[in-house]
């Protein structure tokens, strides 16, 4: 991790995407994995593997590739995903319930300890995974006695901010939101606003040159 | 749009990222926005918003800003968001029901004409929007019929990519998956893999540092 402090944001993302593919690799007991093959898993193109995992020192064998278990443990531990991370939900529609429930972050390590709602008709309904919704003038009290880090918002848009301020003032570090709002946060605090109608934009602007 | 065929693939996020708050500025009739004011509204530096913008060539006025309503209407026309896109849903769970109901995406002019589910006690319900829930066997028919050109799905990793394979064949332009798997497609297909995993671990990365 020689070069950590230099590492640019597009390279992190990668790196949790690369992850993906040897997970799978080290379930299936492939020891070693070439960086034209770990590409061609993650469609981007082999150099750009290359030129990512060289942030983080020598790892590969020229004309072998790289021990997967080790790669995978290496990305981990940069990721910070090597440890166990205490989540909770503001919003539990249909967007909050599919991520309270969502296999993939349990498997990560993503544990959400509360989820919380401002309907009445959805506070006290008993989820799947056995948390109860909570209401949402009892967010500090919980994140404080759980000890929240992150803290994920799927409300609307105009309940959103003030949300994330709770979350924060509460000790909450970093905060992920789905609410069509950008969130501002302190310097303190990371945000990621993840906006799925972005996503839709960029494949439009793709295929509306092929069509 | 002089330098179109160069443009890199965050300014195309970015620019969608910068409609958002424009269109709040639209609706609240405010003509003019510095690029100062714009960076902060989108959590990025100011430097990066005139470079953005300076691809599509010169919007705007030194000392002045931008002309909100030309900006946005520029914006709009590069990323192809100026017209309707028809689109289908692979995967009627939590997260499939929150997309296709989101007013967000309806606004923006995604539209969502057909829904697909394999499992027999989602087939035949009548969704909140007024789509009926088809069989996952139908989907070839439909997307023909109703010339769908953007496949979502959300469906389980493992049934992933022969739904994304049966979209193609079909006539699909362009996939946004949700599952959480890397879906392969082939040179005349876009497709944007999202998982929201990986949102998290970015998270974890900057936050592991402060903690």
């Amino acid at each position: 991790m020689n070069k950590e402090s230099k590492i640019p944001a597009p390279t992190i993302e990668r790196l949790a995407y690369y992850s993906r593919p040897l997970e799978s690799l080290l379930n299936s007991e492939t020891p070693v994995i070439s960086s034209e093959k770990l590409a061609h898993l993650c469609g981007v193109n082999p150099a750009q593997v290359r030129k990512d995992l060289a942030y983080f020192g020598e790892f590969g064998v020229r004309g072998v590739g790289y021990n997967v278990r080790d790669l995978l443990w290496e990305i981990k531990k940069i990721l910070a995903t090597d440890r166990d991370w205490t989540l909770c939900m503001v919003g539990m529609g249909n967007l909050g319930s599919a991520i309270v429930e969502n296999e993939n972050f349990k498997k990560r390590g993503y544990k959400f300890v509360a989820a919380f709602d401002s309907d009445p008709t959805k506070i006290g309904r008993t989820l799947p995974c056995g948390l109860i919704i909570e209401p949402t003038n009892r967010i500090g009290e919980f994140v404080r006695d759980l000890k929240v880090e992150i803290g994920v918002i799927t409300t609307r848009p105009h309940e959103a901010q003030r949300f994330a301020d709770l979350l924060m003032d509460s000790g909450v570090k970093a905060i992920l939101n789905f609410a069509s709002i950008q969130i501002r946060t302190p310097e303190c605090c990371e945000v990621e606003n993840v906006d799925f109608a972005v996503k839709l934009e960029n494949l439009a602007y793709h295929i509306a040159k092929i069509l």
